[in-house]
């Protein structure tokens, strides 16, 4: 990438248009969007402001910083600014809005004490509704421009594999190795943060571990932890161990660029590996594209993670799959866009079914106690078929 | 840093002791700890678990995800492992608590539907009241275990400051030098995160922005913006823009190391530089200084940004300080600690006093269409006296 791309109005206006469906559908007068993921999803700006969408009406983009930017970033038309967050309900009293009583609110990710200020101090004649499961499945099914941006951030986190066998040194700490690494992405236009949506589960990019460190658990939700730099602020992935020869270094990365979000794995050796992870790494290939087989529209999400277990099961690697012991997740893969941690998720009692236009990432993985192995892709469903985004070598590399 | 620190148990046995005196005088029968950076100053570990600090009586710490990590990292001698959030409530009572009807909950970060999820599934017989003001009132005063964390951040910060005479090159681009220099930061162990506890603040590391780069103001409460490299996901900071020649390098970065936030500026060029930025800079000089020699206990916080204000006003920079225009900022700086957000805050209003043990950073800054220049330190008082943790040549440096 070497410039800044902006949402086009036209997928803006269909975004808004299902948006008001959905209000409509519920029974809501409007929806307020303000934290930094949606807005950006429904206005084409992520700066420091409200968007309200009425059940009726055009939407209104209320900006409090920067008002300059958000006009050059947002094609929504009615934009003003008002750098009081206490005055946001006058603005919309201004531009026309009457009786506005039932409105949808992000309570997924508003913090309590945030969410009691606006409904004493802001929207007290009104009352706000959880509206969160109505962004959520909105923002499941990507359009083609989303899929495009999706293909970009998979370019660039490949050529960042590309360029490991560069980079890596016997002798380097892993920490070392993930700055590098790290430095490859952002000059390919990754900003820098992933963004996730649960509560707690804040994440850097990735996570680089050589060796016994793939078996060290944290705090993360995925198979494998790392050891970290810290036991604060982000106990994960790269740490202060020097890699060896003859130990998998696992590289799992995200890489987001243009908002969107890229998540892949691989494996690489300086040296040679024992059998053993050989056998492992190529029992999460055949379990990948056994996935892939199944995939298609009308398929439960659930049914991915049964047959994995299945799989890994006959394997008689059950213990070791996706995490080691106690510390194992149960899961199988996750969808990929804005956030990483969308839909569809593919864990036991998620009836959901497969539709086209879903992204995701698949990431059957083994971990043991002297390190982690597996595959990791990014995929989209479309017009009925599975494409892999993340092309690039899925052997373990040997450098 | 080559190796993991651990909070020692003195640490740990001081702030816990320090807390349930407040749970005492604010008449709460114990508090639960789950945002990871609470937990881990009150129990050393960022774990996935829940800390429950009685009024009378031990700690227990409840783990979800990594337990045996948690053991390893936290001197709470109770430990239990619990893989069911539903089930916390039974692990107090297993415990040995009774009576638990208020309990202090941290409101300012939790999301509201994660809030009702406790309040109705898992403290159904408690009350939940809102105790985040007591965290924050105690990490404010930083023991010289903490202060001594921060100063190794900052010389693994001022030693990346260090590093870029041999990083910058004419016509490369701000994302191309950002990384190179967050690398210099990331084995000298930063994690690759820095906290803000403020909602939809989301931040990465920090901010290199080249000549006119500077003036582009962006969602960040920070003087300076940058263009960053998509209007999604934290737009900010470091673009696609060449670096020339002649033009100000402007490099405004956290270094979070052991938990702990470094927070410095300085200014770089390849070439010169009008005088007119010498000027504006040598006046970042001056209100820094004057400001240093403000700072002792007893002091109002906001006596600092009335300084600042009235001395860029008296340079007739007044328009120019701390952002452009309408895109200005209200505050001369800021607490630093386990976030980067952290009292004090040095604004108008903030009738607050400067006391020993704490750490803050003071960024008096100038910016212009064409540049943004200025200085930022991180400082501690202690003893009665302001040490600057920080210590980098300050004046612009040419390359």
């Amino acid at each position: 990438m070497d410039h800044l791309i902006y949402t086009p109005e036209k997928e803006i206006k269909v975004r808004i248009e299902n948006l008001k469906l959905e209000i409509n559908r519920t029974g809501l007068d409007g929806v307020i969007i303000v934290h930094h993921t949606n807005l950006f999803y429904f206005s084409g700006t992520s700066q420091n402001a409200h968007l309200f969408v009425p059940a009726e009406g055009e939407p209104l983009l209320i900006v409090r910083k920067s008002f300059k930017r958000a006009v050059k970033e947002s094609s929504i038309r009615n934009i003003v600014e008002e750098k009081s967050v206490k005055k946001i309900m006058d603005r919309i009293i201004d531009a026309g809005f009457k009786n506005i009583s039932k409105i949808g609110f992000e309570l997924d990710v508003i913090p309590v004490n945030t969410y009691r200020f606006y409904d004493t101090k802001i929207f007290k004649s009104s009352e706000l509704r959880d509206a969160s499961g109505i962004f959520k499945g909105l923002r499941l099914i990507k359009s083609t421009w989303e899929i495009d941006l999706l293909r970009t951030a998979c370019k660039a986190l490949t050529d960042g594999f590309a360029s490991v066998p560069g980079l890596l040194r016997q002798g380097m700490r892993e920490v070392e190795l993930a700055g590098l690494f790290e430095a490859e992405l952002r000059k390919r236009g990754y900003a820098g943060l992933s963004n996730m949506r649960a509560f707690n589960q804040d994440f850097r990019f990735g996570n680089i571990v050589s060796g016994k460190s793939g078996s060290i658990p944290s705090y993360f939700d995925g198979p494998v932890g790392g050891e970290g730099v810290t036991p604060a602020n982000n106990p994960h992935g790269a740490g202060y161990k020097r890699i060896k020869e003859d130990e998998p270094v696992y590289i799992d990365y995200t890489c987001v660029v243009n908002g969107y979000t890229a998540d892949a794995e691989r494996i690489f050796v300086l040296g040679d590996l024992p059998d053993r992870f050989y056998l492992a790494h190529e029992n999460s290939l055949k379990i990948q594209d056994e996935l892939i087989s199944m995939i298609e529209p009308g398929i439960e999400w659930q049914a991915l993670y049964l047959k994995a277990v299945e799989m890994a099961d006959q394997f008689s690697m059950l213990d070791n799959f996706m995490g080691l012991g106690n510390d194992r997740v149960r899961f199988v893969g996750h969808g990929v866009g804005l956030e990483l941690d969308e839909f569809p998720v593919f864990a036991k009692g998620l009836t959901m079914k497969f539709d086209n236009g879903m992204t995701f990432a698949l990431e059957p993985k083994f971990v043991f106690p002297d390190g982690a192995v597996g595959i990791e892709n990014t995929f989209v469903l479309r017009d009925g078929q599975v494409e892999k985004l993340t092309i690039f070598d899925e052997q373990i590399i040997k450098i």
